[in-house]
């Protein structure tokens, strides 16, 4: 295998020459993923020509790794018929994945193509959420009855084991299907050929539910340190495994979706490059909190005109308003942005809700008499006003005890909704704490004029 | 194998009876990481106790999912000749991971118990940088000659496998010891017994060099869907193998990383949860970028001293204050959290360095324009004068374009400096562009002020 830079470079010579023979050969030795980025760099003409090279289980690996508009364009050169073939070769959740992303028409055309075992299967699949166990599982797994021996086992195995993803483990079965075992290939080639598989098996397997959340299913293989994990449905009937490899693209996806979404950048599809390449879709996913953001400006404005004599009388009040929302804005942040981590790790538990709160509190008062003390310091000096000072000081104390407890609250809360808790995102957040913290520090001008002029 | 909290509430009892046969019994068919749980919730006598009942080896398994402060205690109880015997048995990279974490003294001291040839290994582990491939790599890997027949090679495993970590993969090593095949367990069984290694491999295999960051290991781990990936040193040399299961913990810690640097959380060490438990962590990680904040604005309220008489005659113009550093600061904030996401995800190209921050720039250019013009007709509205709009429209578009090119560019610049993205994180981004922002109003209101009385 070549490294991808010089593969791309020899695959590109070879297609140029139209030696198909040497290029054949070159895609052979290739990761499907170098291939994959490959093809996705060719027009459609040439990804017809390069993707007919390849064997048909290569073809299904590479398949896998493409981008949409790839899949659509090489749909077009070659038919639906050969693509069908390769969704018949694919593991089933891979499949059921690509199918989930085509148009209904498309869909079910490839389905009605393809093999109809493989198609039951992929249709399955498809009926789970995409973000839950069942959504990323694979029904090809390695299952053997546990009232079988040892011998018949293996001869089970070299029967069944090309088709399935990972061999790693064999799970054991009942009658009923019921996942009632595991037990390491080692295990089983070590063991007397007679034995039955019932009495060499580990019980008490660990499992998910094929309803549970995938972090969930992340974070048992993390915390296990599994190569998979198996899936059953509500009656403790083994329905599929979920690889070490899909845990790795959860555990990416679920980073990002709450990187953007804490940054206040909404939904979009995970993986998905678009936002980064079109100014459309980044203005479309960035917008919505932004009006809220601009609401909330507006609304800051109103509360400030309230106080237009105060503001006119001591202009002083408005050098501050900058300092004010900014400590607010970055102490809720860093608030928000620990709880949704914290949640997301488990360093925060849901269930000691007023523990956390108290602490995170704590940390915004002692940080707010802190900065408060200085910049009340600065106040007192610029003005020559000692009263004026203490108003800009306790405003401070005043708005980040209370951004520390809304950044805190706010994502826990959001939890116990059931709402992701990273929608508590930074212009939420900040905006939201414009607005106290700009009341606070109204009503203190207010009510402290007259010592202030 | 139990529930984890079955098995606490049952490990629970038989240690309150005292039935250690039964409790022992338990011990032996849990997962190593629920009894690190169980252990950590005892005090330091039944630690000791209930760590004892361990065999060797899953003495060794515990004691690697174990947090420093029972390690300590571990260590104080059972003795350091204890503790060392069970480093002997620990996969070499958890040794030095354990021991890198302790004192200069106690490290010696364990060393010097254990044995020479395992101590050695450790001792070259713990000398390359943590976030490095070699910091993460294990020294027990499955590696055979290239010289030698499938026959010799599948005895040679049998020899040496117990002590790999993984043996899915098994590498092939000229005489010089580097690294020049890779053959799965699977081909070698079914390999003519008496053809030689070198005929039957695959060449070319993907490595990392031991120096590589761990964020790379991990993209060419995920890339090609391995569950293991051999590190080799700048001669070619396979000194080690990075499995996939540390590979998630480096994904992890690599995204709790960037969230908090993102939100303006210092750096702490991976992992460590007391950031969540402990108000003075918290606000040491916390504090310095608030001081820059602070600082930050301090500055702001200098800039609108310096329109003092301006705001004075036109108190309005205070009014707009917190919708301008609001909008700068949440788009500055999203733009650094998509740049710093993409750059960790691969979907931003340092090389198209030009073009991300023109297609950023536009994006800012086109959601300033929206906003601007709207809360423009508001200030012109409430105001009673065009111009007033004009000024607060304007000042809006200047900020939002800047804020959305600054939260570009800065992580690209630090990432070009070699300095971690993410540390262009909220507080610093919002901050710079506050005072920016602060800049271009108070210049548009001085050269204007004219029309806005």
């Amino acid at each position: 295998m070549l490294d991808r830079k010089d593969f791309s470079t020899k695959a590109n010579r070879f297609l140029a020459e139209n030696n198909l023979e040497k290029l054949t050969q070159l895609l052979t030795e290739q990761h499907p993923a170098d291939i994959a980025e490959f093809l996705q760099e060719l027009d459609s003409e040439k990804q017809g020509i390069v993707f007919s090279l390849l064997d048909r289980e290569k073809a299904a690996l590479v398949l896998n790794e493409l981008d949409a508009s790839t899949i659509s364009s090489l749909l077009d050169t070659l038919g639906a018929e050969r693509i069908a073939e390769i969704l018949d070769v694919m593991p089933t959740d891979d499949a059921a994945d690509l199918l989930g992303e085509m148009s209904d028409l498309l869909k079910q055309r490839l389905l009605g193509l393809m093999e109809l075992e493989d198609a039951q299967d992929v249709q399955e699949l498809m009926e789970y959420k995409k973000d839950t166990a069942g959504g990323i599982m694979t029904t090809e797994y390695v299952a053997i009855r546990e009232d079988i021996t040892a011998e018949r086992a293996i001869q089970v195995l070299r029967e069944t084991a090309p088709d399935a993803e990972t061999v790693y483990y064999v799970y054991v079965v009942n009658t009923k299907n019921q996942l009632v075992g595991v037990i390491s290939l080692r295990e089983l080639i070590v063991a007397d050929p007679n034995t039955l598989i019932a009495d060499i098996m580990h019980r008490n397997v660990i499992r998910v539910n094929v309803n549970d959340d995938q972090e969930e299913v992340a974070r048992v293989v993390a915390r296990y340190d599994f190569l998979a994990v198996p899936v059953v449905d509500d009656e403790g009937s083994l329905v599929g495994i979920v690889t070490v490899d899909d845990i790795i693209d959860v555990i990416h996806d679920e980073a990002t979706e709450d990187i953007f979404r804490l940054s206040g950048t909404s939904e979009l599809p995970a993986d998905d490059g678009d936002i980064y390449h079109s100014v459309l879709v980044n203005v479309r996913s960035r917008l919505p909190w932004l009006i809220i953001t601009m609401l909330g400006g507006l609304l800051a404005g109103r509360i400030l005109k309230g106080i237009e004599s105060q503001l006119s009388t001591v202009v002083a009040l408005a050098f501050f308003i900058p300092i004010l929302t900014g400590m607010g804005g970055n102490i809720g942040t860093q608030s928000s942005s620990l709880t949704v981590r914290g949640l997301a790790t488990g360093h925060v538990d849901e269930g000691a809700f007023f523990q956390t709160i108290i602490r995170q509190a704590a940390a915004g008062l002692v940080m707010g008499v802190l900065i408060g003390t200085i910049v009340g310091l600065v106040a007192a000096w610029w003005q020559g006003k000692v009263m004026f000072g203490v108003v800009v000081g306790l405003a401070l104390v005043g708005n980040m005890l209370t951004a520390a407890t809304m950044g805190t609250l706010v994502p826990l809360i959001f939890r116990k909704l059931g709402v992701d808790p990273a929608v508590a995102s930074a212009p939420f957040i900040s905006t939201a704490i414009d607005i106290t913290g700009l009341l606070i520090y109204s009503t203190l001008a207010s009510l402290l004029l007259s010592y202030l002029v």
